[in-house]
């Protein structure tokens, strides 16, 4: 697909919260706390070409460009650089890790600086509105006052729809893709199994591994097989595994991984651990579950959009099972409700909920069409 | 919905494969080997009214009556009793506790023989075709040539299936329920998360863990949760839970259960590794996922059932999202691409996959009408 070079983010972090700390959901006033970020592209003039990318529950700040520890392209490369639907000849990309995360933003796994230690279970439970606010933070200590554009996939759409909610006049356009208003009682409890998976090794320690010299893997691998078939569909698995064997022509009578798709699923559990800390897991999970926009506002969706101006895309994928369609049409439905600016989508493909995370030609030309759209209104210049 | 009362079942063990083992698929000779068996209602002088249930994953054979260990009823008590659907006045149920089980037939936790201690993992590995061979070693020994009817949920459908292709004169009737004629590779991977879970916990001891005086209850509970999702449908979940909370009014912020959801999840957890073995676990889903009918007619599954006489009735759940509706219509084509004889319901419910042990009146009327039907063809008195 891709003929044009990758682009190079710059990496930045920051400080915030020094003056005056965050106050959190849970009633914790956090700071200082520390953001890492990246971005691609130029800050025009006006300051009015920013795109802030919110990543989901397993990605990072590294959008695009090359990973500087994972030793891959970022996570939505093909869809940020120049000429690409997140053109970096036009705007300037933001992503920055989430709060709680565990690439350099303050969470569980980074040093408390009231102990010298790693918080592990001691940094406070956060929000997705928590996530925002410190996004927000971020902005302001970029003197940025209005996103053109905040998009994201997953937990990343439900950012973007706290963004939306949360700070109206700051946000010209949103695209939540593949997300829903709330996290369902089965999305919970999946989370809930790939918690227990991890409390339940032995190296998880009550949460205080690092202080152990220990890391709980074997529970994070568990937790990350069975949410990785979440992001999948059934269709999918058929097609690309079926009940092919891996490197045998006959099964082995034996709990090997036999089959391909054990092998595969095997493969995703171990290379997690690897770049991901358990502690962040429980704590992420945590926040997705925590959201439920329409309780803030008397558990009425349209509420939290009375009034808007933002321009919002909308956009869900036919086979994903973990956030379907109609948690999509919620999103609508409240934003007719509210009489906003509102493009639905619904992309059809077998490849389930990772869908927002795959280089297909009609999901990144609505996202092209969508931004380049919103862009003649908010009046960007071509280039 | 019961005005009948509970029906007790007779108890019995036999040792089988005493002067010719059982071949199994994987190659390995058993015998002597023992099979644990319930039986209800009374065999006729023709011994021609004989119903073989065939219990499911984590089911066993005790089907009706007061479950000797559980402290409640048997999984199918609402369907078998006197006047109900399996009609203990006119059929003589049998229902054994499937090979490699953990109810008293021969699996990894009972004495190996040649040893004296519990088998581990030198159990062989056994399948839904070596499940089904047994139980026609059972049927010998009670002198049983024909059975009226061999009917089964899940993997208690697998074996119905099995039966039909392996001994299609012993078969008058099948009702293969839930289930499908191989298993998917999406099933195929929430069993292997399961397996992980409990291999992951040290406690497995590399599935020694009775000679180490330990149990493996934290991963196998895992499992249990993990695969429990899988059984419901995410209708139910909304219906029955939502995002409420338990015992709270607000969220604790915190990893402690706060939503009805989670702490059900726990639940089923924690209660589970009280009633069953772990290393069954690994064998009874690896048998599943092994299952493959028409792998062994040359791929295709119409040749399993090529002139078979017996009546299927084949049921399926529109909410059943581990068994889809599509597997059980696959079944359908292929008795259909045999000229069987073949009903087929899909019954409309969103309980999910766990629908076949719910006592649902389109569901009960449904096995009552097909097999009073089947019964006057087989020339069965009324009573």
């Amino acid at each position: 697909m891709s003929q044009v070079s990758e682009i190079i983010g710059e990496g930045g972090k920051v400080e915030l919260g020094t003056k005056t700390p965050l106050r959190l959901d849970c009633g914790v006033d956090l700071g200082p706390f520390t953001i890492a970020y990246q971005t691609y592209g130029r800050l025009n003039a006006e300051r009015s070409n920013v795109i802030l990318v919110c990543h989901a529950l397993t990605g990072d700040q590294h959008v695009a460009g090359p990973h500087p520890e994972q030793g891959k392209l970022g996570w939505w490369h093909f869809m940020v650089g120049p000429g690409r639907p997140l053109d970096t000849d036009r705007y300037f990309i933001i992503c920055a890790n989430v709060l709680g995360g565990c690439m350099g933003t303050s969470g569980p796994k980074e040093i408390d600086p009231a102990t010298g230690k790693p918080y592990g279970l001691h940094f406070p439970v956060i929000t997705i509105a928590d996530m925002v606010r410190a996004q927000a933070l971020l902005l302001d200590h970029l003197n940025i006052e209005q996103l053109f554009c905040v998009i994201g996939g997953s937990m990343g759409g439900m950012q973007a729809l706290q963004w939306a909610a949360s700070f109206p006049e700051r946000v010209f356009s949103a695209v939540p893709i593949a997300t829903a208003a709330r996290h369902s009682a089965q999305n919970i409890a999946f989370h809930e199994v790939g918690r227990q998976a991890i409390i339940a090794d032995p190296d998880w320690c009550g949460g205080d591994y690092f202080n152990h010299g220990k890391r709980p893997t074997r529970g994070l691998a568990v937790a990350r097989m069975a949410a990785h078939i979440t992001y999948l569909s059934e269709a999918a698995l058929t097609r690309k595994f079926g009940r092919a064997l891996q490197d045998r022509k006959v099964v082995t009578y034996g709990f090997d991984a036999d089959f391909q798709v054990e092998s595969y699923l095997r493969h995703q559990g171990s290379t997690f651990v690897d770049r991901f800390d358990a502690n962040a897991y429980l704590y992420i999970t945590r926040a997705m579950d925590y959201f439920d926009l329409a309780e803030e506002y008397d558990g009425a969706l349209a509420n939290a959009f009375r009034e808007t101006k933002t321009r919002f895309c909308v956009v869900s994928f036919t086979s994903d099972w973990l956030f379907p369609t109609q948690e999509s049409r919620e999103i609508v439905h409240a934003l007719n409700g509210a009489a906003a600016n509102v493009s639905f989508v619904e992309i059809e493909t077998d490849t389930g909920h990772d869908a927002f995370l795959l280089d297909e030609a009609k999901f990144t030309e609505t996202l092209r069409g969508f931004l380049g759209g919103a862009a003649e209104h908010r009046g960007l210049p071509l280039r």
